[in-house]
């Protein structure tokens, strides 16, 4: 794994936190993005090497609305960029970790990325990222 | 603020929670560390500029045991590296972030750290931490 790509943050209301995180982070998010696929708007913040990923549902069927239903606004994902996403898929099956997709799916921000279940990594939600290369 | 300087996860076991994260970055930790002031032991994974911190309670004193007493295993704070976290913590507290100490103090892995209430950063707990410099 290469670094923590991104963390994402769950919110109830994106516009609210925009601001919030701008204050926190002393500039602005630098995109918005949605994802109807997940049914979510994300926004991103960029620190150093690092990026925060705000998460807002768009439908109740967002996996965003059920996780702020059952628990609170707060950290939802840690996302590591990896350099070949199949390979390490295969490689952390085998170690017995659980995938959430048997193949990569298509994510916010151009990558094509594969989460990892809660229940075989200590309670982290993990997502796995690889940037789609332009042809 | 230069990056994320590391992911704080509270872990019920620490031993096996190491071999589940050596499992998952392919690398073992590179040191363990008891923080008295805190009544946590520590351990470190590196990945790429970033670093994974799991927490496990020595005591029912420690805010780690009282973390996995309301909530569970998990992601419990994001640390975030700054140059001056004295001008940083007034700059926040100017913002409206409540500081949960007024003066930074000694964290693991020596750094002078402080944290945000998650009240004021929706639902996230923020640490700033500065490394500690030899004279």
């Amino acid at each position: 794994m290469v670094r923590i790509e991104h963390i994402g943050i769950a919110v109830k209301d994106l516009e609210k936190a925009n601001e919030l995180f701008a204050k926190l982070f002393g500039q602005p998010q630098y995109k918005e993005e949605a994802v109807q696929s997940e049914h979510v708007t994300t926004s991103f913040f960029q620190v150093g090497p690092n990026k925060i990923e705000l998460l807002e549902a768009t439908s109740d069927e967002s996996a965003i609305a059920k996780y702020l239903e059952k628990k609170s606004e707060g950290i939802h994902h840690i996302a590591f960029e990896v350099d070949d996403i199949e390979a390490e898929m295969k490689r952390l099956a085998g170690e017995g970790f659980q995938l959430l997709n048997e193949k990569p799916k298509a994510g916010a921000d151009n990558k094509l990325v594969c989460f990892l279940h809660p229940k075989t990594t200590n309670g982290v939600l993990v997502e796995l990222c690889q940037e789609i290369k332009s042809k």
